[in-house]
């Protein structure tokens, strides 16, 4: 996610980081290219290269606006219901900690433990390549090798705070009432994962993809021919301009369909994940946190 | 649902699989012909074909692309929510397993098993031409006469796990309040049962889709007399790449419309009821796990 | 609600049931009509038939599309909101018969048969003119009297179904959370039954229907006259493409803003009441169970 | 609301109650009157009054549509969300008659009296000039003079009605579980209090209104100068039927914006809290109700 | 938050406060006095400045409307779903309010207490630069060194309430029943103040917001060449109404993104926490209450 102010007016225009202007560069300098090319031989010869009317270029374009804005608010949605989940996931893990203030000391650090490794698990299971060792740090060392080999670590986990749960019921230390109260904010959590693991496992339905891409591209490609006439030399700019929000907008899109990944749009799971850490360490009346995340060149992740 | 990377720029354009162009591609070589017979014969004799102004056509494209956008959002979020539905078994079943901790051994066996058969028989519920034999695998073998007699396999999966709950309570081994949540579980299972059922019984009204289907077909085949003159010999070619976006997301729409088909984008419910039946078998402590589903031909079904 | 399979290319233009089209035919008719005339008038004397630009009707006719597809969009929202409510409705009666198995026989029966009722009471209550007598045929006889008398048939029986476990209560048969769980299952039939009451009695603010109804028809009215010139002898075909689509997405806006009525494309709301009728009937053990309802003349009432 | 049959196509475009046309009709014969000037002052001295190009108004006619049709949006959501409060408050109101079955007489007697009150008291909560004494009919004695003072008079009605449950549950007449049950009932009406006055209270921020009516309204006034050359003596016509959609479409957002107010289209709380009054008395076995509320002038309130 | 009435049509062109008239004056003059450059110096030398065809920026400028759509629509909903969280709070601090009266006078009062306290800590979270002092006013004494020292000062508070509740419950005071029923009043709370929190750290991806802002200010920048020919003098005008359009939608976005801030059109949330202390204060039978919080040159903060 990038964290920065507002820039003034001028800077606006300069910004690098944050912008999708590196990841379209070529495309959109290639239209420009080829908007010259087709400008330039238009002049020289009219016969040479074809300039038709723009104006079916205008239906193409706004149909095309309308279908790239479905996609785009389709993938905005993904990306803000995963940030939702991550939120469920911080409260949750808050109310855990105040809920347990009725249990025994040792078993509260047992299940709050628990919870600061599935927040680093989580991270791991969704955005592969996180560092693996994060989840061990705090995770009770008779877990470890359950942890590793389990098909899916944040669920072992979520299980193993179960049977945790099971046992002080089954000792009567807890209460029907209290066991059915601590188990509901495990489902919650187990809710929370299933949703991380569907937006993670299903993408937007890879026609729609597919299909606004090449529509897109086709019709940046052919726009020159429609243009150059009507705007003369001021074809390359303007034809940049449009290739600039379209494929703009489609990369942005692609960034956040995938609302776990490392591009710098993407959601700060690993500082939410530090969140947790240090709310529930704060809870336990730990008093050595460590700092809040902080953004690098502007970017948390 | 399909599964690939994104794919590179220029591989981009070759991609058939994934691609709805197989299944409209008739119709689009139709529009270019009809294109290009009617640019050529306007050329020949222009009285011969009617040629008009492409102004009106604009706005009817518009006004199209607007409806068309509507039936696209109904039918993602159609496609959204049985994925959502599917995400809730998955996280139901897995509460169902821990929260079944507090149970003797051989109940818990059978209730997990009989959710394992839920997953199997919820797929055969909604894609006719399943495996039928799926679901028997797990079941316990008293309940196969009851369930192939049933009228909705999955509904009476659910009676019978009701069963064992007001057995377990009427013999004084679950509490009242073990039976409440636990029945709870079994409640958000048949919820999502009966949103499965609505969204495969219930499509989008069938007057819109003829409405869009009709107008835009229509669209497409008068589309070449109205650009003809404007766009020349590049007619074809525009004409066929708003007749491959037009086409294109209709056919989409479709696809979406019935998320339990077996249509490239469909939703790979197969590979859902095998993580669940995975994921409770590691819960249920055997190690023998078939291997997570894979995409064939980067399709998962 | 029509149920048939998606129609062939060819087939598609030739359906008529489910279509909007029969309702529609004399305004496209007469847009036609008119659009001819002012055709032939302004060939005859060009000074008879004032014919302008089409300009200024491309911007009402967009602005036109943006706001009908809002009203489609409102009136569809309504229409699947009252399938999920109805989809609530089949899932909780579910929900009962599987709680209920905790209680005797008799009750048990007495209290799914008041929901058979139920079902078919809301049917009546939702759309006049309903066979009157079909709640009363699993409605015991004691109550059939008050059922008659009350205002609101539904609430009545759900209100009866409350006096049955605040006597079980009252007796000691089912404990405080027996009678909690149970009355929770009646809360959620509460909810649905006025959930459908709101969408019922509160259409979407007429003033919305009377402004864009007006403008669709006076846009289609003036349209010949703004494409006459353009167009020539393909206005007619033109013009009554677009009213097709105007009116048509108007008209099928009308349907789904009252999703309980009797026109092709509202909800199969007897059907589903019948679907709840077995489901319950099947859980009591019944065998002589009716068959599924099927669509008559590919139309589900 | 406006309650009225679908009016035939000759009616429709004559029908004045519901309509916002009354409430607009100053502005759009004002621009019917600018155009007529504007052609006729074209006509005299061609020099005397800039006539433009339309392109550009096309553009921002389109651009100006979109953001209204956000607001609009925007503002029907808002009242539908104050819709579904009252739905809301309709069936928890029902849910108390039927929860309280379970109590002595006299005491749901005072309960569901009180929660007549709150639905009396909450239309004079949200709708200033309504009726102050329709509240005090079935209000207990003894609390007439606590809710006169209090700040917020539903807020008061809730917590008395907390406070019988806390007397019962200190007295032991009700269990731990029933005051919870009970107490969760109210908790619904307390949110859905809350939920009236964050819609009451809390406007579409007036920076969007603001800048949607001027611009809507200089469009509009601009419109003649770029028509009149392509419209001719069509442009009064044509830019009072523009005139109309924008200016009623801005209109029937304001009506929707503040939904308990008292315009033609906004909420019939007044009715609906009578429906509450109507199906509370029918509970407790009263037989003198009154008739059900009837629209008068097709307009319930 | 800006509170005011409708203005009347001619007072509308005239109000300053609550436009965002004021935030983007200079650019909009800045595209005013361009156009008329660019009109003069077209006039003068039609070679000097370049003129194109108006018809590709149609094209761009409804793109445009679409995509700053879709942004606008984000961050309305941002706003909106923050008012909900603060209307959520106010509804559990009543419940809260109503709840506890099964509770000695003592603990209640300190219980609300912190309540009061948390809705002002809120706002200090929320808002740097609030007035800090203002949570310590109700805040228990013993409380303030932990408050100060916490890192996250809602939080905290609701763990000592969580405190409070487990000692009470340790003590045998309440029941099971009675802390999980408080229990979760404070989980509504800690989901509320989640949901806050994500708002107030994630904003709408900042690669949509520098994509808009830059074609938004390249579009309006260009405007003048392509409107020049076809409108003349008549130019700075209608770019000026389309550049005030577009900037203010943007700067409007920008506003409502962060709903916490302090610029005009951003929630009242000091009223809103002044709101709760006067309903806690009202319900603790207090009556020397604070006027309720009025807006300062139509402002409420």
């Amino acid at each position: 996610m990038i964290v920065r102010n507002r820039p003034t007016l001028l800077k606006l225009f300069f910004i690098l980081r944050g912008s999708v202007i590196q990841r379209i560069f070529p495309q959109v300098l290639f239209v420009f290219a080829l908007s010259a090319f087709v400008v330039w031989a238009h002049r020289v010869d009219p016969g040479l290269v074809p300039s038709v009317s723009s104006g079916p270029f205008a239906l193409l374009g706004i149909a095309l606006s309308v279908f790239l804005g479905f996609r785009n608010n389709a993938c905005y949605d993904r990306w803000w219901e995963a940030r939702k989940a991550w939120g469920q996931l911080i409260f949750t893990a808050r109310d855990l900690a105040r809920q347990t203030l009725i249990l025994a000391g040792t078993e509260r650090q047992r299940l709050l433990d628990i919870t600061i490794a599935f927040g680093h698990a989580l991270v791991c299971h969704l955005r592969p390549g996180s560092d693996v060792g994060r989840p061990l740090a705090r995770l009770p060392t008779d877990l470890v090798a359950g942890y590793k080999a389990s098909r899916n670590g944040p669920d072992f986990l979520l299980r193993e705070m179960g049977g945790i749960l099971a046992g002080l019921h089954g000792t009567g230390t807890i209460s029907d009432f209290q066991w059915a109260q601590l188990d509901g904010t495990l489902g919650k959590m187990s809710a929370m994962l299933a949703a991380c693991e569907r937006i993670r496992n299903t993408p937007v339905p890879f026609g729609y993809t597919l299909l606004l891409h090449r529509t897109a591209y086709l019709f940046c490609f052919l726009l020159p021919f429609g243009f150059a006439d009507a705007l003369g030399w001021a074809t390359p700019f303007v034809t940049a301009l449009v290739a600039y929000t379209f494929f703009g907008l489609d990369a942005l899109g692609d960034e956040l369909e995938e609302p776990f990944g490392v591009l710098p749009n993407d959601l700060p799971i690993v500082a939410l994940a530090e969140t947790i850490e240090i709310n529930l360490r704060e809870a336990l009346g730990e008093t050595n946190l460590p700092p809040l995340p902080q953004p690098k060149n502007y970017i948390l992740m």
